[in-house]
């Protein structure tokens, strides 16, 4: 499985400004990342405390895809493309996109 | 749910210090880890690449919890002490530990 992994630091102007984009991204971004071709699930997380550290994120969604190819073929889709053009609307400069990739032969093997 | 996140900073050294920290958290952090009272589930995986900026960030681990009470009461255990104990060993710095919980409620019903 790879897994198109989004970070969001906290926006600038406190809990209404967070619960603004929460909203708006709930309401117009996700319903367009939900028609990606090839997605197959999303796990959309809050963040509520940095242990040991502050953190300045807010959020952690998960976008799975089979393979590389089918992250790569979604990346290029025009949900994706319009995805993109939403989030630097509505979180401009917050978002960390990450590509990662299932690493069970870390895990011990009872958890796998 | 309620998960804790740990997201890895890529030690110094290359790939050469980054498979010896692979091998150090595969063989005498996530075994520790393991032991933890409550935990319901480990998902590790590698971070491959950042899109449009590249990332410091090598591996990203979720050990999730039936709530927030379990979680802490897990933080509290003997295994997890020991497993903080070690990963100040084998990744100095490297860490940012996160408490993330489910948002549902911002995913399109569909995807729930």
């Amino acid at each position: 499985m790879t897994t198109l992994l989004a970070l969001f630091r906290r926006p600038d102007g406190g809990d209404e400004a967070l619960a603004t984009f929460e909203r708006a991204y709930a309401e117009t971004h996700l319903p367009v990342i939900a028609d990606t071709p090839g997605l197959r699930a999303i796990r959309c997380q809050r963040v509520v405390e940095g242990l040991g550290a502050a953190t300045d994120l807010c959020l952690a969604t998960a976008m799975d895809f089979d393979d590389r190819a089918a992250l790569d073929a979604g990346l290029g889709s025009d949900a994706m493309r319009a995805a993109g053009r939403n989030l630097r609307e509505i979180a401009p400069g917050l978002a960390t996109l990450l590509v990662v990739e299932s690493a069970e032969d870390l895990v011990p093997a009872a958890w796998r």
